[in-house]
């Protein structure tokens, strides 16, 4: 097991990394001491770790909620907050959210907003949660005008990223998840790179010690960047990679197409095309980019039916865009990535169409 | 006009109070330079004040959201962010809550949250709000099972608190503000209750002098109260004397009988019988409380129909009950407010019994 420590101002907590970690009791015992807990998580993943969670913290009571991000809506919150209320749950109680990034993500904006703030644990079991989601504080939920529009900044107490429930992974989802580990790699972290494409088949093949140092170093990247920025009033802005690009189709096929991480892989080539189309990047840069994506068997080109005007239209309201005004996280390198203002409609048009949208 | 000022750690805002604020531009200027407005209120309150707005900020753009307490739920918020998103507002817009306490209660939840939190001014235009809602960054909506079950704190960039709105509210409601002014006194202020017992009768007929000083003293005390604690891990926790009683009457009428201040009102004296029956007040104070209550043309006693039994369960979900123990706030003296955890559940029985309850 590895221990990385998330620290901010007067907090801090810490994030386990390793095999086996859901079934260890000490990992808990720190934080849930005579409180009061619920697991929220959702049918399928609960069977699969339900006996392991009860030798940590014992007999348990849970709420489920269904599978999907169409489950990260303000009426799963609710129901949630149902649950918390009718059960008698006080300020003191703690909500452990075991499952994938929808689930941590309502857990915690539940958590942010129960009686003003309540205290969550985050139990990741995908590897997009583990690398990603889990880590930061980001918490929210989806309105249908957008994703993760409504939400909130609210830490857990711990996360434990337990990397032995990721070989229960349907190989679609965890190939995935891969694209936020890629994505560390070309914003900060050339030396990951490297690293990725020497072992990107014994991940893909999804061998333990190349997924734990995969985990590691990504969650590693992450915690660096919300400590310097954790509201997002700066660098943090650029874990967004392919993300406004990412969003915008997921938002237009109404988050029943790609999955979220294919989405970001797509995002990623999309962003390193209009990066050399604006002379930022090297076209070779950009050729070892999709070679990576696709080495990690994930798509480069946008899904068909999907028009460059719908998905500009859907990338105006992204949280990103101020006032109207565009932004986007480029490339400047491999492992340099820069926010951009002044993206001239035109090239960008034309790199929504170079990327096959119709 | 009067400012205060709300400190806390790295942050702080100005309170004003005084007579035609709301149409002075050079109170809102220095946090809207350049920032993108939505004002959020209701029909019959902007209708009010329109112009004053007007000639402070010109033109600007609202969002209606229906009256009463009933519009103080998540689906509201969803539709102020299906308005934001639909008119492309980024983070760095500014919400502004003109009214009572539930436009400030829900324009504040929803900059809370929106794209994870942006900025509001709070422009209350009730008695209650002015003294109470609007001060200290307690925003929420309520919960089919429970009052502001669902919230955050986040604190306004300023609250500008115009004292002559209070000449065009309805009397009742009034009248309902007057019981939050009362509750400063009775926790922490025994020259405030000596004072409101002398001006009662001008208060009562709206004397803008005597309106002035109450506000101005009771924005003093919760403004002290929250400094110390703003996030209720203490001592802000007195400021909801009659308030669990209170909570309790209003979600068993579905908030559609009681005002929320009237409902306090009961709340106190129940609170101020309990603490003599517990043997911590003088039932000389309780009379001396019972009177300024009804000077104030406040109720005293629980409305019919409500039992007590229906009312010990709707207190054992307040946020104040923690893993089912019931935390009330009591008194010890007039200006002397104390939390107590060990209530015999008969004395509280036979308390709301003779308060009124069935």
């Amino acid at each position: 097991m590895r221990t990385l420590r998330l620290a901010l101002e007067g907090r801090g907590y810490p994030i386990h990394i390793g095999d086996g970690l859901l079934a260890r009791g000490e990992l808990y015992a720190p934080h849930i001491r005579r409180r009061r807990l619920l697991v929220v998580s959702n049918q399928r993943i609960l069977s699969l770790y339900q006996t392991q969670l009860q030798s940590a913290i014992g007999e348990f009571e849970s709420v489920l909620i269904p599978d999907g991000e169409g489950a990260k809506v303000l009426t799963t919150l609710e129901q949630i907050v149902r649950q918390l209320l009718e059960r008698r749950y006080g300020r003191d109680s703690v909500l452990l959210a075991l499952g994938g990034g929808v689930v941590g993500d309502i857990t915690g904006f539940t958590a942010a907003c129960y009686q003003r703030g309540i205290a969550f644990i985050q139990l990741p079991t995908t590897l997009l949660a583990q690398v990603d989601a889990a880590i930061g504080g980001k918490t929210g939920v989806n309105h249908p005008l957008g994703k993760n529009m409504i939400g909130a900044f609210h830490q857990p107490l711990a996360v434990i990223a337990d990397t032995s429930t990721l070989h229960t992974l349907p190989e679609r989802e965890y190939r995935a998840g891969l694209a936020e580990v890629i994505k560390y790699g070309l914003i900060r972290d050339v030396g990951f790179v490297d690293q990725l494409e020497a072992t990107m088949a014994a991940l893909g093949a999804r061998q333990p010690q190349a997924i734990a140092a995969a985990v590691e170093r990504s969650c590693r990247n992450k915690l660096e960047v919300v400590m310097e920025d954790e509201r997002e009033q700066g660098t943090r802005a650029l874990l967004n990679l392919g993300h406004s690009f990412a969003h915008a189709m997921e938002n237009a096929q109404n988050y029943r197409g790609l999955l979220h991480g294919e989405a970001v892989a797509v995002g990623i080539c999309m962003a390193a095309r209009l990066s050399a189309d604006m002379q930022l990047l090297s076209g070779v840069a950009v050729e070892r980019i999709h070679r990576l994506i696709e080495a990690a068997g994930l798509p480069c080109t946008v899904p068909a039916g999907l028009s460059a005007a719908r998905l500009r239209e859907c990338m105006a309201v992204d949280k990103k865009a101020s006032v109207g005004v565009l932004r986007l996280v480029l490339l400047e390198d491999i492992g340099r990535a820069v926010v951009v203002q002044d993206v001239h409609e035109t090239l960008l048009m034309d790199c929504l169409r170079a990327c096959g949208a119709s």
